[in-house]
């Protein structure tokens, strides 16, 4: 292959592990002779737009492993839409400066502008190979087992819930009901990963995921039952809940905007709009909570697998990209508990979106299967310590008032010796 | 002293470290041959009422551990106001039961209740050691160096600042500004403790404290320098954080409820007022992110130092009312970086409320001043690793455009080999 510079940019919004892959990226490149010049783009592709471009061959080693662990995306992050005119600036900016391999981290938005691109480059006669490095904390990239930046993001939906739902027990006399809202704009894999952690006997809980929409009775049934059960009760939704008329349950409020700028939209609120329905049809205390923007940034529990093959598929996109393995995304294929990198083509990728497969969701009962549990834990990491749970103990409860006495368990008098 | 029963209860919100506290009491108790019988009161002092108790004397070594790093209150808290005849009915249930020690976990509140009933129990001669335990996520108790809830609600809220303050800035081209608001009903500790782990060099964010009036324009003047000088700005706001005629800034959505049921006020909304606020007289793209029950319940980043004097100030409730010292409540005193227990009268304590003092806030610059720095660094446990930020890499930074070239650092060509 040719020589010429390699041009890296971040895409879309940013995960706990984005720059791991940058980091993979630029220790690969280093050690690549025929790379001459290694260049971050400010902000996506807006950076060749701007002409704002990081010099990254200088980096060290130790700054690198710094890089690998931290949050945000250090290039920055873009959701600027762009127009046919746009990639005909960018394609020549490109070229001018050069650039033989372009690395673009990012979803399905992204991948479809890595195609865009490279039609746009193809009718210049340029070669450039252009290659899709996958990154999304809502797995809605097709064709890869999962994505870089979900399961750190699933681990922290996980935790998070884990200990709401103890946290909710032991208020439920103040307040019965508490619905989570996650990340996934039009999917459900999230709002599924916050099953992974929480003790399976003791505890149950609906999950609502986008795909299926919300029917308001069968979600005040599914609350009311488990209230009716446990005493409290808590749901898991995707902030991109819809409902029968498919419409979203969630306020706008970055909406007017987004459509002046062309960018996609920002759903919340729907969790809000569901716990008021609790206390208005139900008349039990409810309060929202938006998981919002710690999913995609809290950097102390991210799942180490997640780290290891985000900054792998930035060395495997070297690799690839050197082998004029452009028109590709990198992808990740799971062999055991094992993940390796392979590639697929972009045009099988770019503008697809990938639900929550029927197998992994029971939508009758709004659980996961035993399936989606058995795919997923291997790749989530440990998840902390054995909780001591109230039932538990209650093997030692009673009920006492004067000298009246009623055991908890099976009526059997537990200290004979008082009262 | 005298043989008899302690009863221990867990009352208002829970903690993540509260169980530690009931693991400390219970290890503690059960090595007593003094006391007969270790009882747990369901839902704070609602279990004396509803006689609803858990017989704790069998707890095992290995599910005192489990307890120990269990969130949420495993015997339930409770927000239930205490009338007269509730505290008569209280006492007569807990001298019928041979009740001899009554330890409280709670926070000012709590101790409040704590002194009511020891008043209720003298009248009734009946010979009891009430010892209040102190717990708050707030910090808001005083006659203690701190309180055990608050280290690690500050370790969560200073991991998720930080991480939230490198995802902004990766998307300052997106959305501008970010108004995160902790928990913090009339104290601003927790609000405080988001500076401890963000980058003091590179950011500059304000912090906006309920025990100062917050004037919308000086907000927005911090806002709009912020955002002038580094393309974004993020603020710290506790929830409780009122105007400048002393109406709170969140709407109340528990308002009515609470009043009914005579507990206190739950209040959210004000980052969400602020961030539309900051949209409509600046123009800038704002998001609220509320960080919520995570803070009290989130238990993988709990600070260990907060567990451990969790624990001791649990072992110590029991030393205490074991030599009749019923009537106080257990301290944490300070000596260097390690605290050791001690005790204060209820009367000291009860319904006082500890501000964040002027010596660790800088109102002027709504920044917290060093001295809160070194007082709570020690205490708050590692922070997790170097992170790369962008200031760093921008020293590699250059602006291009065709063949025009404005280097970033002083105008100095880094690349005369290109362009």
């Amino acid at each position: 292959m040719g020589e010429g510079a390699l041009f890296v940019a971040q895409s879309g919004g940013p995960t706990s592990v984005i720059n791991s892959t940058l980091a993979g990226i630029i220790a690969a490149a280093q050690k690549k002779r025929e790379i001459e010049g290694i260049y971050g783009l400010l902000h996506g592709l807006e950076g060749a737009l701007r002409g704002e471009i990081i010099y990254l061959d200088n980096l060290r080693q130790e700054e690198l492993e710094r890089l690998a662990v931290t949050p945000g995306a250090i290039l920055g992050g873009s959701r600027y839409h762009l127009r046919e005119e746009d990639l005909d600036k960018i394609a020549s900016f490109l070229i001018h400066h050069k650039c033989r391999y372009l690395l673009l981290i990012g979803g399905n938005g992204t991948m479809e502008t890595c195609l865009r691109l490279q039609r746009v480059m193809q009718q210049k006669k340029a070669e450039v190979e252009i290659v899709g490095v996958p990154k999304t904390v809502d797995n809605d990239l097709v064709e890869t087992d999962h994505a870089p930046g979900y399961l750190s993001a699933a681990r922290y939906v996980a935790l998070a819930v884990r200990d709401q739902l103890m946290d909710l027990e032991s208020m439920s006399r103040f307040e019965q009901v508490r619905i989570i809202e996650t990340m996934g704009r039009s999917v459900g894999w999230l709002a599924a990963a916050s099953f992974l952690a929480v003790d399976p006997i003791n505890v149950c809980y609906p999950i609502f995921i986008p795909e299926v929409p919300l029917d308001e009775d069968e979600f005040l049934s599914f609350i009311d039952k488990i209230y009716r059960q446990q005493g409290f009760a808590l749901a898991v939704i995707g902030e991109g809940v819809i409902d029968k008329q498919g419409q979203p349950l969630g306020i706008q409020p970055f909406n007017d905007m987004d459509k002046e700028k062309g960018c996609h939209v920002v759903r919340t609120g729907a969790a809000e709009n569901l716990a008021r329905l609790v206390t208005e049809r139900l008349g039990l205390r409810a309060r929202a909570q938006v998981l919002g923007m710690n999913q995609r940034s809290f950097s102390t529990c991210v799942s180490s697998v997640d780290r290891e093959e985000a900054y792998e598929v930035g060395r495997a996109a070297v690799e690839l990209a050197l082998q004029g393995g452009g028109g590709n995304m990198i992808t990740l294929q799971r062999e055991g508990c094992l993940s390796k990198t392979g590639f697929v083509s972009l045009e099988r990728v770019a503008g697809a979106e990938r639900k929550l497969p029927l197998e992994f969701y029971d939508s009758a009962n709004k659980k996961v299967t035993p399936k989606f549990v058995e795919w997923i834990m291997p790749l989530v990491g440990e998840l902390g310590p054995s909780y001591l749970y109230r039932g538990e103990i209650m093997r030692f409860f009673s009920w006492r008032r004067e000298n009246q006495e009623i055991a908890w368990c099976g009526g059997i008098n537990l200290w004979p010796e008082l009262g």
